[in-house]
């Protein structure tokens, strides 16, 4: 086997940081979520998606792509989400073998009283740390990396 | 209540690219580090810093601190990786309510088989994906949010 190559001083310590800040800010969202609004930040993501769809409805598979989750994880937290009354699932029409996810009227009420504390708490430690031009450059970064694996699956 | 402060278009665009890079991410380290090494990330990464430390043993609670987890997840994590015999907990000298991990012969030999994948696995998802510029901004970037949170907690 080849020798490894090791990430250099600057793309370590690039890595470090990114890694550090992300493991902080996942556990703050988190944190602010559940205290505020009883749920973690993933059960938010899969109502935001539902929200933003035509019917407030999606495929599981297309909840799945959209929030980039394993489908086993997203039938795990779509199975809470229905056993609060947030979300309901039945067949897809026309596909005996597709399941679709529909945000209720309680889910969206939920969603958008949850909706401020989440985005203050995004806003106080993403894009107030960071200059009109970071939060550029983190978009061109977040973009490429995403690129990338949406690519290679 | 004052009328929420929502994100612009552009600092909308910056955090869900950023999110979805990030989900894509750390599922592609997860899947690279279970079927290569039978480890989620979150355990890599717990000995990483085990092997980087004096004598390769940590305290636990810095062990949470330089892993950014909760105890709670930690202590869990540090169990399983016990039962593997990568990890032994001891009381700690002239602290006996305080509990040191230690890295095993066996866990260092683990974590030195594991690294190079995992490396390569970075480096081509993250490190190859950007310009040596946008290194830089990527450290910057998480350098801001990560201080702000370690200083708000």
């Amino acid at each position: 086997m080849a020798e490894p190559r090791w990430l250099s001083d600057a793309e370590q310590r690039a890595w470090r940081a990114y890694l550090e800040a992300t493991m902080l800010l996942f556990d703050a969202l988190d944190r602010q979520l559940q205290a505020d609004a009883d749920m973690p930040h993933g059960y938010y993501e899969i109502l935001v998606r539902l929200s933003e769809a035509d019917g407030r409805a999606l495929r599981m598979s297309e909840l799945a792509t959209s929030t980039r989750s394993s489908r086993s994880r997203l039938s795990h937290a779509v199975a809470r989400l229905e056993e609060r009354g947030w979300v309901r699932r039945c067949v897809a029409e026309g596909d005996r073998r597709g399941q679709v996810a529909t945000l209720t009227d309680l889910g969206f009420d939920v969603l958008a009283a949850a909706a401020p504390g989440h985005v203050e708490t995004v806003r106080r430690h993403v894009i107030e740390r960071l200059t009109p031009e970071q939060v550029g450059q983190l978009e061109a970064i977040g973009r490429a990396i995403a690129d990338g694996l949406a690519d290679t699956g």
